[in-house]
């Protein structure tokens, strides 16, 4: 249940006092051997970017797909950090390579916090020697790593997959901008499967699809989202990218619904589930257009059956829509057929309404599209953790 | 300051029964005399458009753009009310039409409340004649007119310009879907300026696409937004068609304040202002995106200055975007400038993120199209009022 799960991976975490609270804030996972290995990346598609995002860019392109570490940093997001951002950013690298005796441009980097503030160097530059001093095997140090990435987490958030003849192991922070102050969402995959980079991107570029792109929690796009996958190719045989593509899409959405369940402020996990549309593409904006819809989700939050706002929310997706073939469930209850009101039993949707995961499905009765988004109810703790970041 | 004050309008406004609590429910705006006159709509862009938008879009194209009255009814939205429900707005439309002796086509209708409810019918055709006798000229019926199409709406909503030659008057409730339960925005507005159908719909156009069309609440485009315009052509001369189109957007932006000062949980009004954007098309969503982002609004809740939140989401509004030509400036004072902070006065920031109207202003560093968009911030009384219908 942890990055060090797969053969071949290392892990530390501790606090080196980005985070005023002293609580842990910078995590680093590494080759056990320092060798890098095929490694991928999926980021924010943000143009405001943070800097950490630029500098892994830039070190997958200078590597050709290959890293030794990933060094993770939570309390501060190094984003709307100008040069000097970049400069931190890439110095981070340098000083987890030195410690490594390898090439910084073999080192990725993440960060999450606020924006806007330029990164205190001066306890990042004493702890990361202590951090890679500290890196090793096994279970405890997994933690210490997964515990070091979250911010606002109410809840650590690790995965652990096995494919055919490999193992995934997976940790995670947030969910899109849910986390208030820190907001962001990153994730660091380990595999000891067999693959070259190429395959590696393509796997992880499907999995995310699949699963963090389906979770949307307030509609907001951080400046420092990033998932990286390190292969340490340690299994005995080369790897089927089939399998590994699943594996890695099982592990990503294990973790979103482990960030969707502990969104702030949420008191449900919400799947919205839209078929019938014309194109897969289609149904998917469909269910993200209900699923972002501030109406639809104060009355999940209140646990009223108000569907006229799930309808309103379809007909201005703009996908194909005609309201005479749109039907409307809660759970396993139609509510609305053709259109119009359905009769129904209404305790069996207050029921079901009051349940932790609560499914609202779509039929548009146009074609064979289908897609599934999750998401969460708005309540006022949402308000309560984002209306201040001091 | 009504709907009476063009020559040549009578209105009416009472309580037939359609809201349990006893309000006024049904409205009545007519030419007093029933001669039908040019008039124009523009309609919500929903295509779950409920019955009311169907029936009137249907009459104006049967009429050539004429009409002779309005009627109004507010608790039930008659959305997704099927065929049932287009008749029903149908049948509405032929009583008042009987009450005036004049064709049922001549009618125009809105309707505003919840969605997915049938009408109900019985004290809507009993109120109907009473409201056609009670039609009257002057500033009482104008009022009750408008009191008659309040749903949550705390301010009754009225407007009064005065263009060359002409005037024009106006009601309205709600502002896109922040009327929770009531979830619409209507406006009526009646001119005697003297002009042909064809030039009243294309000011009317051009002014809502200046006024409304500016505005969001909560991002969620209703199933009955409808603004109506009647010319009774009572004007000394013919009108100029650039002064109307500059009347009616005065008065469009006028009813567009109110509702935005009316917003429920909002506490304060706040005017997002993008410069520098690669075009106005550009420069107004990037505009939306920062003004629709539940994340920017919980701060300008908590009056917190974190400008980093702005510009992800400038990051993200799909536009032309780069982080080194950014400005972001709270009323006065610039916060961010090129992309990193500014040196600035914190006390300053504070107190004008403190007044009831907050400026947002955003400079793109990127070309000359640039776009005002007017919103709310987003609180615990959003929350409360649209978690239950009942």
């Amino acid at each position: 249940m942890s990055v060090t799960a797969p053969k071949g991976f290392v892990a530390a975490g501790l606090a080196c006092g980005i985070k005023a609270s002293g609580a842990p804030d910078l995590a680093l996972l590494a080759t056990d051997d320092a060798v890098a290995v095929p490694a991928a990346g999926v980021f924010t598609s943000n143009l405001a970017a943070a800097a950490p995002v630029s500098v892994s860019r830039a070190h997958l392109a200078a590597t050709g797909g290959l890293a030794s570490a990933v060094i993770i940093s939570s309390g501060n997001a190094n984003a709307a950090t100008g040069e000097r951002g970049a400069a931190d950013a890439g110095r981070m690298c340098g000083l987890v390579g030195e410690g490594l005796a390898v090439d910084g441009a073999q080192v990725l980097i993440c960060q999450t916090g606020l924006i806007g503030i330029p990164l205190p160097m001066t306890p990042i530059v004493a702890g990361i020697p202590r951090l890679v001093a500290a890196r090793a095997g096994g279970r405890q140090a997994a933690v210490e790593a997964a515990t070091a990435i979250m911010t606002t987490d109410v809840v650590r958030k690790e995965a652990l997959v096995e494919g055919p003849g490999f193992t995934v192991g997976a940790m995670a922070k947030g969910a899109a901008m849910l986390a208030p102050n820190m907001a962001t969402m990153l994730a660091i995959l380990t595999t000891d499967a067999r693959c070259e980079p190429a395959a590696l991107r393509l796997a992880l570029t499907r999995a995310v699809d699949a699963s963090f792109n389906r979770l949307t929690v307030d509609g907001c796009t951080s400046t420092n989202d990033t998932v990286f996958v390190l292969a340490s190719g340690r299994a005995a045989a080369p790897t089927d990218t089939g399998a590994l593509t699943d594996a890695l899409t099982e592990a990503c959405d294990a973790l979103a619904g482990l960030m969707a369940a502990d969104a702030e402020g949420g008191s449900r996990v919400v799947h919205v589930v839209v078929n019938g549309a014309r194109s897969d593409d289609e149904a998917h904006r469909a269910a993200r257009k209900v699923a972002d819809s501030n109406l639809v989700k104060c009355s999940l939050n209140g646990e009223d059956p108000y569907w006229g706002r799930v309808v309103s929310e379809l007909g201005s997706a703009g996908v194909g829509f005609d309201i005479n073939t749109v039907d409307v469930a809660y759970g396993a209850t139609v509510v609305c057929r053709g259109g119009v009101a359905a009769d129904h039993d209404d305790k069996a949707v207050r029921a079901h309404l009051a349940l932790p995961n609560v499914e609202i499905r779509c039929e548009l009765g146009l074609g064979q599209g289908r897609a599934a988004v999750l998401t969460v109810d708005l309540g006022h703790g949402y308000i309560d953790e984002n209306r201040t970041t001091s």
